[in-house]
């Protein structure tokens, strides 16, 4: 017998990060009890996203496009390329100011998890980076052992290219993940940059 | 124009209780990046239970069937019968071991918002009192202003119809909702109930 349809709403509500047994529970009788609109809505914005979002062609980010709006907007800086682990890191760099252009790599090398360049899709960094028109690569990973890693492998593909790779200043906190880190120190972080 | 699916996805997750913007972007690109089947799955459940799920015709308590699994347990004792606010609250009597029947007033007397005896739907209740067979009410409602108030009002239901009723004893912490409570305290507030 398959379990009761309030059952199966709390279960699969865990799939959402930091979210426990008893706060599923309270979601899912928040939306039956209060907000069955609400419900409908986010079950249709849910199948949209999921269907619809993909990868930027050009910065690897997730978008709905084909080309993301920062990658299409012609009004950027395409002589910097901001190296970035996820969607979100852009946001959190986007909040600083920033005006040069993105690479989101969707992850970072992380061997013990079998994830090396190839898993990491680094040909795709490769080929953009082989297209020219970079000057300088900031290497925005976070400040994590596989975060360090990442940065270290990229930019040893910009010294084979002979692009310039900086790494942004340890302002960032040791062990910090960067889309929690406050505009202001991550606007010193970027322009305190080292060459590396 | 109208914003992108992702943001949509972000604003649509707001409607879940606890969850502010930040925790919505890390909810969604959770569900982007690292699990779409799940992503899926919720909205699956969603539609099904914003579709599916009504009111016990017996209890009100939330279910998809006509009558809920605890009121077509013909094992249940129905001379007993608990007054609660929320399904949730059914959960919380549940776990103490209680083996009476319950009533779901689904909210509670609230004059300040409108929500008086006919909008709270107590018409219901007074059936279900008519049709006999209890001897007594426990008002299990939270041991709040609103609580307090609507324990009132349905102690007097009973009254009229000489069934006799009692509060779960104030083991209940002043203001705390129900739902929060340990079995522990909660079994002992029901074992200490007094007439009222
Ligand atoms: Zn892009
Ligand atoms: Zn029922």
């Amino acid at each position: 017998m398959s379990k009761d349809l309030i059952s199966q709403l709390i279960d699969t509500l865990r799939c959402l990060p930091g979210v426990g047994p008893k706060s599923a529970q309270r979601m899912a009788y928040h939306l039956l009890e209060r907000n069955r609109e609400g419900g409908n809505k986010l079950a249709h914005a849910l199948v949209e996203a999921m269907e619809h979002v993909g990868h930027c062609r050009i910065c690897n980010t997730l978008t709905e496009h084909d080309e993301c709006e920062i990658c299409s907007n012609q009004g950027r800086d395409g002589s910097l390329l901001c190296i970035v682990e996820t969607p979100a890191d852009v946001l959190a760099i986007e909040a600083t100011g920033y005006r040069g252009r993105y690479y989101v790599l969707m992850g970072h090398l992380s061997p013990l998890d079998g994830i090396g360049p190839e898993e990491l899709g680094l040909q795709k960094l490769a080929d953009h980076l082989d297209r020219g028109g970079i000057d300088e690569l900031i290497l925005a990973t976070n400040s994590t052992v596989e975060g360090e890693a990442t940065a270290h492998y990229v930019g040893e593909m910009a010294h084979k290219r002979e692009i310039r790779a900086s790494r942004i200043a340890h302002g960032v906190p040791i062990g910090g993940e960067l889309e929690y880190i406050d505009g202001g120190t991550l606007a010193h972080a970027l322009a305190g940059r080292q060459s590396v």
